[in-house]
């Protein structure tokens, strides 16, 4: 093992997930192979890549590029990912996605399993 | 939304994951399904349960507790977990789950993933 | 450089801290030094000791203990941090930091900067 | 506090720093300042721009633009930043900073830090 090898892995960097999507992904009814394609969506676009194809996700998933297209699709349907216009410096149109509405449904997720916290904290506490 | 919310969200915190992983768990043959496992086991760890149960795993998994069961069955068969001996302050034996073959095979991956890269860029010169 | 060494660097796992506190701890009127005390008792905690002592902070950062008892006495009187009682399961009393105060303190300074860039976001569509 | 603030926090994201930082800075003979000045130059470099002025270093710093002046050509006089000349897709040259001296003298401070400890292990032995 070389040191530039260390430096390599060091660069490549680490993402950051909010521990809520680990607890809360199943109640979104999303999948384990949905989770791990939004999670590529994300590291993809902190690369600098917005607009993945399913050739370049299923590259990276045990999945094939028609099964991502197939995924991509549902995941626009359920309202969890958005296709947005973009525009570069030089005014070219380009496409992106946008993991807005995932992010927005995951705060609803969260707010709602408080409440239910909070309601069912209060029901022992009557019993 | 109440400030109490947000604070809670701060307290669960932030899952960190080494970027390699998103791009290497379809070479070490690892399913999302098997990789998101993984992920639950390292998040339980770090709220200090070291050693979850099926059913603990599939209350947070889209996946039964049978389904949980074989899943680790099968990540202990092919030398991605181990289950080691702890010892708690009062002398009391309990059993843990280790991801230390799991990180051991990532380091192993991402080493030869180099090389080809290297290899692949002597040949592209040589031409 | 041994393969070992690289498995306890990924045991060591890394800290993933909001990108707000970055920008705000500066108009939280909190200094780099004492940023950087914070996370280290943030850190401390995660690996299980909610009450580090000055010394122990001294031994990883560039000032005395002396300096780390005034500063745990700053933030605390500043209401950055609090002590707190905790029960161990055999019902011992100890003392730990709270950093609640802190996370409460971030969230409104980051509520606080999203309303003045409203503000100004509006006053410029007016002119 | 609205949902939309929420969402902006989530937005900007969290930045993962490795553990080892926090705990070797010390021995790399770097203060806090220096260190915030870091996190703040790969924080700015992660969201895309890799040269950032003094001055917009000072505008999160508790520390004046002369100020970060000075820091930042103390950190290149001691070798953990390098300027570095980029080119844009339209072939304009452009500078940038880049941290690799830095982790390359984290990764050799944490690799003298384990020979200590497995010295000093051995050393317990012993006797």
């Amino acid at each position: 093992m070389q040191k530039a090898d260390f430096l390599e892995w060091l660069r490549e960097g680490s993402i950051s997930i909010p521990a809520a999507l680990l607890t809360e992904y199943k109640n979104m009814h999303l999948t384990e192979k949905e989770l791990v394609l939004l999670l590529q969506v994300l590291h993809f676009a902190e690369k600098g890549n917005e607009f993945p194809t399913p050739a370049e996700l299923s590259g990276r998933m045990a999945s094939s590029a028609f099964d991502c297209t197939e995924m991509l699709r549902t995941l626009i349907q359920k309202g969890f990912i958005e296709i947005k216009d973009g525009f570069s410096p030089d005014g070219i149109r380009f496409e992106k996605y946008s993991l807005d509405p995932f992010w927005e449904k995951l705060i609803d997720r969260f707010l709602q399993s408080r409440k239910q916290e909070r309601v069912h904290a209060r029901q022992v506490e009557e019993t």
